[in-house]
């Protein structure tokens, strides 16, 4: 168990890393919604908060005010109890309240939250704070991820800043070359006495295979060849609900790649650029992960042959689409109420990502984190590493 | 023709109205999209500026440099070119230009028209001047009803400002009974030596039947009798296509009422405010101007009843609803290339509304004047007035 | 008032030529319903018969009982009440009744209405009787273009006969050149004693400029040159609405039209054939006759200017496309109850047709019949007839 | 291997054993699709007969004449290549071929292929003819389906035959209580030498932890309980995208039940019944099978336990839905060609079942048999198992 001053500091610094990522916005980019998958930066400014007010605040601090009694309206992400007006609430829709209102929720909430801990120490607090810490964490990807697709898929592409690397120290963690894992039983699952979500437990074992998996995570080289190889137009490498997805899209290249005059390019955080070939490829759906591992005559990873083989790789730059549905674990068990809306109702149609991204907070994910998209999402930084059986 | 000061200064007071519309907004309202008919305010600044840009400076002005090489893309309304970029541009998804760099734009493109019509007074481009001023115009009272609708559709209800009368002086033009034109042959369309819109040409003869006009527009009280009388229930009343519209869209009542503990309400753009039964219904569709119509057993006027009566009647508060389709009149000439676009490619599948609305600038209409919208839709200052035959 | 006997051989022959017209087909061309505006053969053999059966043989036949309690449910058009089962019931879903089974329900409905005119001569009986006979006919030209629509889109082709001609009598019919109407007053709407429809009421006058009006319909050969001049790219020639139409539909030449091996070809009752030139157009939408016109630099006539006109040329191959947008004439009165919904609840959004069709049962159509259709709609046989001003 | 008199023997029952299934239905009956998942059964003649035709006949028959030029563009349900015409082939918009012309063509390659094979024994044909046979009775299970969908969402609610039992045998076969199978590691995925789909191959071990699974099938009676206590208005207990689905699609109950006079009564293959409750609950969705195990308190099985609980219960007569998401086994291969997208093009956002339904052909199933569908569907004769851990 952390100690309380810890615990003040980590609220504290995650609240402001988050507005720290916001720092390079305009007003106006923190209100739009391009598409479902993408929220305002203003929601996610105002969700992360009114989750330490619905869930502690309001519940745990005797004659607490809310700061608006219809913000908890506003930014509630869970499932809606029955509208007592006719009014949609698509986020994209909001232009109140304001970016500033919105800091001003901030300001109060944080304010609020850091004196009833400085004078409580009830581990149950504790823990709801640490969840909501690891929440905001969740959000900051998110934030990163979003900025980017309001900006890079703006005709003027603005960039985001012109520090923000997407492909840090890449050259020298990336070793070519495969490992292999020995058939046996393993342990799959968090282990230890940090925090973790539900859906990293009950710890269990499995019975794998020997396979060998590649040290290094796919460049953009690798991806351009399966592009002029045309892998987007044969069949027979793609699932049939990805062949349809490519066609009705009109897929042909990852997000954010753009040929002008014949050079691809790609938008960053730092603006619309040339490809840098060497960088692991970045922006794929899972059906595009597959359809280039079918290509190759590999495969991807299970989640757990990934969590096996992690220690004899370096990961975290790109989230690694995984073949393995996102289902529950053996013995997993939901936690009672709202919370346990968490994680369990996603467990259908999506598939599994390991690993973590330039856009994850330092110190947020971890070997057993298990990240989860539809299968036809890219906003996310993924990428794909190879898997060969014996 | 006007003389060159007067047009100069018209041309400075439009821009300058146009943006005193806009003061009391937020900045994150200039922004958002919320349903395909309204556009964001931050779009209509553009827009407006852009048509000066494109069809006079750019086209006339030897020499001259573009503020920005996307903009024609960015606030572009008419028929695209085959696209460059990949990039959808919704008009809801670009945060980008900044409301700032609009009104740069704006300042940039009003300054460098003005110095060019101060040396310039070729009737050709006073001509084209006087086109975009009405133009602009257009979109000021747009911007007003826009920007009700983005306020109006948000759960805090914001308020515009404190001053906004969405009925004024209804009280003493509304007069009971009704008014009589006589069997016979009269004249329809804009006749006079000022600024007309190509849609209100040729002058034509019609054969008008002896019909009876309301003198006053339908009230908020006749329209609730008109709900408590269950005419959103019978079917009778109502287009096959107005009749699948309610159900689909759910349709109870006029835009923005909000049936609170009993009480009907309504979103003003002064906030949210009980209704005043004795001002005239508005936000309502063809569709219910009809079905109340039907109700009451009288009718819509045509357009032409209503331009050959207008004279004994005050109106100007409400666009009212016509039963005429919007088409060319005999003799409609296009004008050629792009601003022929202006009005004929809307003239299907649409209705004609005459008169004016409160949000509709001072002198901009006149009894010509021809308004159009599809039949369902009701975010304008809409309204209707009753018709009997003999 | 034509005498009973005259009334009861119209009734049997309608009910006659109704089955005369679905008797080649196959079982399996009765059940399908290939786009939502086309209706199963078998739904229409089945409706026609409801009528009868509802608005007469139920209600003053006294102790009547219903074939079946179930068709009025499956063969109603009309505004559904609340269903009673939770069953989605497109007429294209309904494999039951059978062929067999409608059949028999038109035997049992022809015999007692047949005996029920024998022993009654109530005036208002045969007015009810008359409006079922033209409903009937109605649907008979229906009938037809919805077969040809169901086997012209199958891939194998399969033609409905080897007499059924579209262009009968063409060559003789079709006169070059124009004639003018002068300016004037005309009246319009139905005069007579014979069956008319409500919307062909109240007879009225019109004024018209001086118009020319071509003696033949556009042809085949001139909509070709239409296609080679690029029409369907020229976005300046069609609406707003027209535009988005042909490029979401990815509409380039009428319907029925394959360009095979670089020859047109068109479907047609007696199969797949190369293109006639000298016959009319057919199978084109309003939008396609406006832009042809627009390209031609002439106009379609009113719906006004083509029943003054109309003694002056050959008509009644194809439904010849007006401007005018359908709507009540002065002193409209729709018919009281159900039989109101009739005409008066689709006079919104559709255009009117002139004239008469190679499918349109002999003596069905006559000067002052309107006609109507959604502006896009191309399964009927339409054509255009060019008008040019003075 | 199975000898040859066999395998034609095995080939000419199948073939006839389809034709029994269709021999209740009227020709109307066949030709129509209510919804996509469900196949117009004149489509399902003609597809399996197609398979044996271009995957045997036409490859190995020097000088075959196929029956029909077009019949492979009609019956093909594999990746379209790029279409000559301007045409859908929607399966439910072909009224031709005749269902006449399709059992015809089906006489054609039944004759053909026998002689073929009485003058061949090639294991690699008689390998292709297996995969066909086993092809044709997975058809023959899905009319069963889409017969009783096409009749039992018809208002007349018709019968198929007063035979077909959907509860064989139950009574006896259900046994209360549950087994219990040890922890440890077991085989997975076929073993023998008969035949077996790709999607069975490679078998692999898995570990699995104690569980505890029940001998019987959930009822229609435990499902009404859950019915009873508002288990579809309670959102804790669904999937995200279930409480979408439930609430778009308006689900309160299992599918073919209606509440009639507040007796619930379900649409059975001899006819609408009130509801046995003592038969085990079907047509059920993945979604409602995980929803009843929440409220329940339980869970669904992964498909290793079922498959390793398997022999401890009888099974047969519903397809149990499992917890797991159809993925490839351990060293799965495609088969080459167009035959590998037989299975692993549907590997993606698909549940797996396991057992076998009373619409299953006699000996189709086995234990490894693994059958799949998306987590919203309820056309099948699915059911739930329960599973306890510890």
């Amino acid at each position: 168990m952390i100690i309380t001053d810890n615990l003040i500091t980590s609220f504290l610094r995650t609240r402001s890393d988050t507005e720290e990522i916001c720092a390079p916005l305009q007003i106006e980019d923190y209100v739009i919604q391009p598409i479902v998958d993408v929220s305002p930066p203003k929601w996610h400014l105002g969700h992360t908060t009114w989750f330490f007010e619905e869930f502690i605040l309001s519940k745990y601090v005797p004659g607490f005010e809310r700061f608006h009694p219809e913000y908890a309206y506003v930014f509630n992400s869970y499932y809606e109890s029955v509208g007592k007006r006719v009014i949609r609430t698509d986020r994209g829709n909001l232009s109140r309240p304001t970016v500033s209102e919105v800091y001003e929720y901030r300001d109060y909430i944080t304010s609020h939250l850091q004196t009833f801990l400085e004078e409580n120490d009830d581990p149950k607090i504790r823990e709801l704070v640490e969840i909501g810490i690891h929440h905001e964490k969740q959000h900051q990807e998110l934030l990163i991820t979003d900025i980017k697709f309001i900006l890079g898929n703006n005709p003027l592409f603005p960039k985001y800043n012109d520090t923000f690397s997407e492909n840090p120290g890449f050259d020298d963690d990336q070793i070519s070359g495969y490992s292999t894992v020995e058939e046996g039983v393993y342990e799959i699952g968090y282990e230890g006495n940090k925090f973790c979500y539900d859906n990293e437990l009950g710890r269990h074992k499995v019975f794998l295979r020997e396979y060998t998996i590649a040290n290094a995570l796919v460049t953009n080289k690798e991806y351009l060849e399966f592009i002029e190889d045309k892998g987007y137009e044969n069949s027979l490498l793609w699932h049939a609900e990805a062949w349809d997805w490519i066609h009705t899209d009109n897929i042909k290249a990852p997000l954010y790649w753009h040929k002008i005059d014949e050079q691809y390019h790609q938008y960053t955080l730092q603006g619309l650029k040339t490809i840098d070939y060497t960088a692991p490829v970045t922006h794929i759906s899972f059906y595009e992960a597959f359809a280039f591992a079918q290509w190759k005559g590999e495969r991807l990873p299970t989640e757990f042959e990934w969590e096996t083989a992690q220690s004899l790789f370096k990961w975290g730059i790109r989230w690694e689409w995984t073949e393995s549905a996102y289902s529950p674990y053996p013995n997993y068990k939901k936690a009672p109420g709202a919370l346990g809306e968490y994680n369990g109702k996603f467990m259908v149609n999506q598939k599994v990502l390991r690993g973590g991204s330039v856009a994850t907070p330092r110190d947020h994910t971890r070997p057993t984190y298990r990240n989860f998209f539809h299968p036809h999402l890219r906003w996310q930084f993924t990428g794909l590493r190879l898997v060969k059986d014996k």
